[in-house]
């Protein structure tokens, strides 16, 4: 009987081999997807912000695409002792497996470089690339691409990207973002002007600055920077991470070679940072229909590795707040402009109608205390007027919505994984960030 | 060689089926444990609290147990419509795989009566029970065992626990936790005096007190109720969940039937609900022992399928808050008392004097401000002087643990879903609260 058992297990084991053989082997490429700031409570708030009923019946409600592939969890703490990592600690952690302090970017402890996955994979003829909603030199694309003691110095991230490797070769084949003004910039008494971007040209790399240039390419190696400074949010503008990726696979397709790439949904977090509920559902409508694109993409492709994770949660969402069980999230959905923008343009828009405005916008049925409040700072004369604004707005929406804040920073709680391909399985369960860059640089090395 | 694929997957399924052919099969044995309160937050900062560093080096964090066997998370939204539910819609759903409306016990939207797996399993011949560090009348375990429309209904729980089925039998076999007050009541004008001890002891079923008095007893039915009211806080007092669910693994072995249980520790929910980050997290260390002690066994057993879930998160809890980037887990472990004994003591108390006191249970350095605060209400003289210091101490420890809170109630996140076992898998990923009951429930229908 011992004998049955043995050489069942050896026939499951041979077979599995056979059938499943993909997994067993390293994937072709790899993606990695991080939603910045995207914390448990964004899942959970997105998918009921989605299903967008009222106060009635939420009997049958429909998971999303985070839900349907989500394989576990991962502890981001830095090195540092705080345990609340910021994104440059937590983008070197998941780009080269090594945790490090706040605000470093790409090196350790003693500030030395620590080789990222990005380097693994371009020694061993994998294409690489990024795509962001961000500054290319922002803190997590900087994490997998360059190498300085803090985060703040994006010109000279900047400045390591248009330097070639020592056989000729570029950092990354792949680029697409924000920030043209670390790339272009007008001299001073202290530092000569550059423009990279010219650097780039004459040098045989594509660069392009609008999508629909994008969409005209063909080839790689490729920058394109759309913004000179930011994206605009989802929820003042629209989507456009989709059609990001869709372009880039395109030519990662056209150039059929190996890759490995990084996307980032960056602004879930700034949302976050400022306490905008509805500011942050809409960048995660970007990621969910990213990702409804995307993962069957992957599933199709059959030999690309897809993990989705976050560096770390931010401003300490929660889904109630201040005693009441509730979370409004049906009425998330009128809110029709990002707080940053509301406060802006009710600051600076020549002759604006408050009432009109924030009836347009943030249609709530105002209680007295929150409409003297809106006319108090309406007549508001000092300094951070459109910050006193802001915080008004907040108040209401979260009043409103019964979105609950601990911080306008980061908070150090574990952060969803969702994986899919067949390599998903690697990714179960609770794990640290580090494994994910480490399981990543296992499979690039392999491919020697 | 379609044809060999298709042998082939027919031979892993087979051997699969021979060899893991316990995990196909229902177990024989169904153990729920429910952390009452414990959101993912909770698992993150019990990490870090019980590694108990300072803030130089948390380069190799051990992974907890609640880490280690993490499978997935589960939305618990009650429907009701709110998104955030209380401990009876939660439980309810947990037992019966029905939502319902907050408050509700074991009923649906209409108060009618919901079935629950303990009615399932006591039809089917499985022994039944619950052991709980609270008051067995109180939500949760109601839920398991009861049915009315609203939760504070707890002497009318008391009065069902007291009432036999149809065939003779008791609606439990096993029954620990505290509560005493509902089973022994005074005559009113309204009330007849009841003594449901009395009925239970004349009946067949042991009643007992003390730890003392469980630890000799040999035979089920039983039922221990071991303080009045509450039980005190781990942090106030003494670990007991542990003990008590090995006596009653003793005594469910010696009665050798399959049982269905009910764990549920409780009172992480309570320091929750106080923002008493100190008093949480120690009872999440007594939850963490007896896993430590469960999982294994359970493991062993190989019969027996556990999940350990929560029935919401409680407070908001954030590792972080106020915009700094720490939390500052190791400060957790010099809090000696929980906020609501601290602040019961300082108030009550004969001449006692703060300053020793503060000193030996909350050894921070105060800040002038934080010392005044303290000086004030020490002579307040208002009402709600308790509820007065206790403010102050939580705000203390706030400062010097940033652990961040946005409510005194419950939060919508999804929950941690923890599974040990040969049927683990069963619970993998995103799933809904209702499922886990679903599952437990077609366990027990096929044991017919």
């Amino acid at each position: 009987m011992f004998r049955s058992i043995f050489i069942s297990l050896t026939l499951i084991t041979s077979m599995a081999f056979s059938v499943s053989a993909k997994a067993e082997e390293a994937p072709r490429n790899l993606i990695m997807v991080i939603g910045d700031g995207m914390g448990f409570p964004y899942l959970s708030a997105y998918r009921y912000f989605k299903d967008g009923r009222g106060m009635t019946d939420q009997a049958d409600m429909e998971h999303t695409i985070f839900d349907r592939y989500l394989v576990g969890a991962a502890s981001t703490y830095p090195a540092d002792g705080t345990l609340v990592t910021d994104s440059a600690a937590s983008g070197t952690a998941l780009a080269t497996g090594y945790k490090t302090y706040n605000g470093a970017i790409g090196v350790d402890a003693d500030e030395q470089p620590l080789k990222n996955m990005m380097e693994y994979a371009n020694e061993r003829g994998f294409l690489t690339g990024t795509i962001a909603t961000t500054r290319v030199t922002h803190a997590t694309p900087a994490s997998f691409f360059a190498h300085v003691p803090q985060r703040r110095m994006e010109a000279e991230i900047a400045d390591q990207y248009a330097t070639r490797n020592e056989d000729g070769s570029w950092k990354f084949d792949l680029m697409l973002g924000s920030g043209r003004q670390f790339f272009v910039r007008e001299g001073d008494e202290e530092n000569e002007a550059v423009d990279h971007l010219e650097y780039f040209r004459n040098h045989g790399m594509r660069v392009v600055s609008s999508y629909e240039d994008l969409q005209t390419q063909q080839r790689l190696p490729l920058i394109g920077l759309f913004h000179d400074r930011d994206f605009p949010y989802v929820i003042d503008d629209e989507k456009r991470l989709k059609m990001m990726v869709e372009e880039s696979l395109r030519l990662l397709e056209n150039a059929d070679q190996p890759y490995v790439i990084m996307i980032e949904a960056a602004m879930i977090d700034w949302c976050g940072h400022g306490n905008d509920i509805g500011c942050a559902m809409h960048e995660m409508a970007e990621l969910d229909q990213l990702l409804e694109f995307l993962i069957p993409y992957v599933e199709e492709q059959g030999d690309t590795a897809l993990v989705v994770t976050a560096d770390h949660s931010t401003g300490g969402l929660t889904l109630g707040a201040d005693g009441e069980y509730q979370f409004r999230a049906s009425e998330i959905n009128k809110i029709g402009r990002s707080l940053r923008l509301m406060a802006t343009e009710l600051k600076d828009m020549p002759g604006i109608d408050w009432d009109d405005y924030i009836e347009a916008h943030l249609p709530f049925p105002l209680s007295t205390e929150q409409q003297s409040e809106l006319k108090r700072v309406a007549s508001y004369e000092g300094d951070n007027h459109r910050e006193a604004i802001n915080d008004v707005l907040r108040d209401i929406v979260g009043y409103h919505t019964r979105a609950g804040w601990t911080t306008s920073g980061h908070t150090g709680e574990d952060v969803p994984v969702i994986a899919a391909g067949p390599w998903a399985e690697h990714f179960r369960g609770t794990q640290d960030q580090t494994d994910i860059a480490r399981q990543f640089i296992e499979w690039i090395k392999v491919q020697d």
